[in-house]
Order: C-alpha cells, then sequence, then structure tokens
C-alpha cells in the first residue's frame, strides 16, 4: 500500500493544491522520517521506483526496516461502515419497541427532481436503509423540468400528512428551482435534513437546541464519540464552510467545548492551520489535498470528502478517493476514516436517527 | 500612560487569566523590548518607581529615549465615537430624504421591564439617539414581576403597528421570564436587534441573507471597513462566543473570507491562539484579559468588553476598562479601540441605522 502513497496523491490534484512541504512536527517523527526519506524525490518515478523495491524478490533489511516502522505507526482505522451497522441496529430495535407500544412506525418522505444518477443513488440507498430498520418509505420522483411550485405542492402535502415525519428533497436541483423557497416550506418539525435556516440558528446559538442536526456532520461527531475521542478543550480545524458540512460541523465541535477554526478557499497556508488540530473534518471535495505534512501526529482525521479521480485499474475507470491523502495521514494520525466505508454510511444512518427523533416527538413516546 | 501600564493591568483583573508571558514575538520588536525591559519586573512597586522616574526632572537619557519609541509604536487609535457620529449624520440625512420622499419616518419600539440602573440607562441612550436623527421612539417600562404574557402581548400589538418598524426588548429580562419565548414573539422583519435564531441561522449560511445584523457585532466590522482594515484572508480570533456578539462577529468575518477561530473559555492557552491574529475582536467581559505578549505585532484590535473595576481616585470610585489591557496593547498592535469611545458609541448607532434598513424595507424605499 504505501508504493501507492504518492501515486495517488500526487497525480490527482493539481500541485497548487499540494504543496511538498517538509513540516518540523513530522521531522521529529523519527518513523516517519525513514519512510519519508525514502520516498523522496516525489514524483512519479519515484513511486515507480517505490513499486520495483517492493516487488524486489531481494528487498534490503532498510527497505523492510522502514516498511515495519511504518506499519508500527499506523494509525486506528474508524470503521464508518460498522458504526453505521451498529446504529441501524439501535434504530431498528426502537422502531420495533414503537411498534409493540404504539402501534406506529416513522416514516420518511423523499422528494427527486430529474435524472441524476448519483441522486438515483442516493435516493436508492435511502429507501433500502428506511426497509432495513423498518421506517415507511414515501418517494416523489418527479420529472426534471417540474415547476418549483409542483414540488412545493408535494412538501405541503408531506406537512400535512400524519404517517410522514421526515421530509427530505435530495439536492441538488434543478438550476431553474429557488433551492431556498424550497427548503423553507419544509415543516421544521419534519426538517430531518436539518437544513432550515432555524435549525442551523439553533445550532449556532448557545443555550438554544435545534430540532434535527444535519446527517453528515452528525455522523462525524458521533464517529469522534463512538470511538472515545474527547472533543473538550481540544483545538479542531474543520477544512470548508459547506451550509451542509463545513459549518454545521464547526458548530457542533464548538457546543462540545473544542477551539475551532474554519479553514476555506481563501485561507493562506492552510496547512500551517491544520498542524496545530488535535481534530481535522476535511470536508472540501478536493481529492487528497490534505497531505501527510498537513497533519500534527496523533491527530484524529474525520475525512468526508468523497471524490472520483481516474483509475484505469479499476474495473470502473476510477476510484473514490478523500480529501485526506490517506496513505499519507495514516502514518501521521492516531486515527482516520477511509473513503469509502467512513463517514459515507454514517450519513444515511443519522437520517434514520432523525426520522426516529421526529416520530418519536410526534408521538411523545421516549 | 506608560507607567500606569501594569498598575492598570495587573491590579484589576485575577491573576490566573493574566500570565506574564515574555512573547518571543514582542521580543523581535527591538522598540517594544525597551519599555519592556524598563518595566520588569512586572508589580506595583515597579510601576512606582516608574512613576518616579517619570516625574524626576533628571531623566536619565536612557530613559528619554525609551519613551520616544514607546510613542513612536503606539497603534493608531479606532475612535468609535468619532465614527458612530458620522454614522449618526448619515442617518439623520437618510430620515430626512425618507420624510421629504413619501412622509414617513422610522419607529422604533423599547420593551423594558423592571428597574435595573444599567438598562435604563441604556434606554434613555437609545432613545436620546432615536431624537437626534428623527426616529419616532416608543417605550413601554414595564414593572418587574410582570408576566411573560403580558410583555409578548406587547410585542404583538407593536408587531402590528405600521408605524413601529423595529423592536427591541431590553436584556436581561427577569429572571421568572423565558427569554427565548419573548424573543421569538417579536416579528423577524421587525427583529433590529438581530437575536432571532432564523437571523443568526442566515448569517451562519452562505448565500442567505439575514434580515438584521445584531448592533455590537455589526459595529465591530464597521469599524474594521471605515478605518480601512482588510479583513479577507486574514486570521481572526474572536475572543468569547455569545449569541450577541462572539458569535456573530465570527460569522460576520469569515462572511468577509476571515480564517477565523473562536476562543472561549474552555481554550487552554488562548493566548498561542491570539497570537497568530491578524485581527482580535475580544467579547469576554474579563478586565485587561489580553495583555500585550497575546498580540501579534501589527494585528488590529477590536475590544468590546466594557468592565468597571475599582478606581479609588476616580469620583465614581470606579472606572471602565475593556477586556484588552490598552497600555499594553497600544505599544503591539497597530490600531485599537480604547473603552470607553470604541465599540460601545457603535452599538446604538448600529440600532439605528438596522431600524432605518426595517423601516425602507416596508416602504421599498431605496
Amino acid at each position: 500500500m504505501a508504493s501507492m502513497i504518492f501515486t495517488d496523491c500526487s497525480s490527482s490534484t493539481p500541485s497548487r493544491l499540494l504543496p511538498f512541504t517538509r513540516s518540523p512536527l513530522l521531522r521529529r517523527q523519527a518513523d516517519v522520517v525513514l519512510v519519508r526519506r525514502l520516498l523522496t524525490p516525489l514524483n512519479f518515478s519515484c513511486s515507480r521506483r517505490r513499486l520495483t523495491l517492493r516487488s524486489s524478490p531481494s528487498q534490503s533489511p532498510h527497505v523492510s526496516a522502514s516498511l515495519a516502522t511504518e506499519t508500527s505507526a499506523t494509525a486506528k482505522v474508524i470503521d464508518g461502515k460498522a458504526v453505521a451497522k451498529q446504529i441501524r441496529d439501535e434504530i431498528s430495535a426502537e422502531v420495533m419497541r414503537m411498534k409493540d407500544a404504539i402501534g406506529e412506525v416513522p416514516g420518511l418522505a423523499v422528494i427527486i427532481v430529474g435524472n441524476r444518477k448519483d441522486s438515483a443513488t442516493y435516493v436508492r440507498n435511502k429507501r433500502k436503509a428506511c426497509e432495513s430498520v423498518g421506517i415507511n418509505s414515501f418517494e416523489v420522483p418527479l420529472p426534471e423540468d417540474s415547476t418549483e411550485e409542483e414540488v412545493i405542492k408535494f412538501i405541503k402535502a408531506f406537512n400535512d400528512d400524519p404517517s410522514v415525519h421526515g421530509i427530505l428533497v435530495q439536492l441538488p436541483l434543478p438550476n431553474h428551482m429557488n433551492e431556498e423557497n424550497i427548503l423553507n416550506a419544509v415543516n421544521i418539525e419534519k426538517d430531518v435534513d436539518g437544513f432550515h435556516p432555524l435549525n442551523i440558528g439553533h445550532l449556532a446559538m448557545r443555550g438554544r437546541e435545534p430540532m434535527f442536526v444535519p446527517c453528515t456532520p452528525k455522523g462525524c461527531i458521533e464517529l469522534l464519540h463512538r470511538y472515545g475521542v474527547s472533543i473538550k478543550g481540544k483545538r479542531a480545524v474543520v477544512i470548508g464552510r459547506s451550509n451542509i458540512v463545513g459549518t454545521p460541523a464547526s458548530q457542533l465541535l464548538q457546543r462540545e467545548d473544542a477551539t475551532v477554526t474554519v479553514v476555506h478557499s481563501r485561507t493562506p497556508n492552510p496547512e500551517e492551520i491544520t498542524r496545530q488540530a488535535d481534530i481535522i473534518i476535511a470536508a472540501v471535495g478536493k481529492p487528497n489535498m490534505v497531505r501527510g505534512s498537513w497533519i500534527k501526529p496523533g491527530a484524529v482525521i474525520i475525512d468526508v470528502g468523497i471524490n472520483p479521480v481516474e483509475d484505469a485499474k479499476s474495473p470502473r475507470g476510477y476510484r473514490l478517493v478523500g480529501d485526506v491523502c490517506y496513505d499519507e495521514a495514516k502514518n501521521v494520525a492516531s486515527a482516520i476514516t477511509p473513503v469509502p466505508g467512513g463517514v459515507g454510511p454514517m450519513t444515511i444512518a443519522m437520517l434514520l436517527s432523525n426520522t426516529l427523533i421526529a416520530a418519536k416527538k410526534v408521538y411523545n413516546f421516549q
């Protein structure tokens, strides 16, 4: 795997995003230095040479030693797939308990407009996940040329439908629609996506509680909790300031008493800031942007990015990588989410969790 | 003045809050080093000795040199009083233009519950400020033992009153009232304080615009703008995470593309973070907490704190100081707001500005 490190991280992003900085922090880590020395200079031929070295039957003891050291420094893998399964099992048990007690189950309505393949996949996965835990799912597929009013009409019908406890409008919407108008039409008590500005406002304010926390950042924090990562008093850096991940993630970390810095596209030298972080949440959508040298030894890394990069060796012609250069980061961090199988599976698990919370509120079921 | 530095900053806060750190940043500044050397060790007797030195007719050339250097390093004073006057003049002209064009003027309603002396002073100042720019002001003073319902009844009446464009409930409210219920009753289109969670949500979200920005943080940013302080791409640290200043200030800075860190009571070693900031907004309510050694040379300091500290020499028995040790900070920062006369006067100016904005929206007056 180590031989893939720099091919992965160097080939898929512009060099502007990937300065190779010799981090003094890294240099202090003797075990990492050894690996880095072997891999310098960082270019494709270097990676290829490394490949040759590894496949050679007469490996030098030096290389073997470096590989052994590298293994010992490898971060714990934060297994989002396993945690998501555990959460789905918990939700499933709760749904069954609710059904037995009051004869009701939660219901989730999903509205999808147009034919985007990725959106269709997400919606199918949501339906399957609902089925697997006993939540009723309702789907409204609308044609690409639907009007804003038609979408809002369906939202309003679901707002009034007592068997629907959560409403989700699959994003992105077609360009001719005003996302703000459509999302604002969702009754805040059914806003299981947590994107309503009133939810975001409550999330930002001390002493207020949002009805729902947006699913992906909620999943990030849940992973930290389930892996026993302490947040209080820690330095946290969130990379990216989107409404759906970066901003709510920073608010959640601050609510748990982390000292949070939000790094974004206008931040000069982001690596100087990330290097101070005990916890990094990367949610920027740039493949392999966060290099090993950006990371403080022992930091915990939550990688929200799911970026397709060309890969001739894959049958699909591409593979998915995160915003963090995993193979470099795993040698520096103490724990890290893989891509895929990290944050990804958590998002739908949190959507189910929010839908269960919504139904419990309606039925006043504890 | 320099002789007062450490008496001021050491005497008014517990030493726990005021570690004297020998900042490497400061030591790099030769001119500051000279002053600091003269003032070491830092205790009251040192300050008194300094006083004697300054009052001595036979000052050594060394001391004169230090004073000269000190003066040359002094930060620009950000004169909030003057800026607030300028803004009031601008608002006054706009109110007159509105009256001439459509025969209407903005109206601000203030509800005050109980007899807190400080609240009464603020409300009186607001009334005077309204009068000075031609905004109608309405005041409802309610007894301390009013019920939540009574307060909300008045809010609703003002919500329905077309001559009232802004409604302000003076905080803090008596303990028996639920602040959240009361503030939520204010029509968001009249929420000139900007405290409604929907406003905070919009402020936190990219691509959304709040109806109103909370007055004090709006005043902080206005001061930066009027003094030509560039925000984009700068490192900013906000000290304090209150709903009314810290949180919205951090959101405003980030909207202008600063990289923002929020430091709070659970942040270990806050000075390590503030020392990286190009812009510091201190809003924590701890007198003189931010020492000179906490500040990067050349940083711009906005001090929101207004803290009374005992002062036997003052006829009132106290004087007002900020969260920043002004006399130390002015030798390190490039610009700083004084206390009083910095952010304070801006808050009411921004309230008038928000009330004018509210009225302009209602009458669609550009």
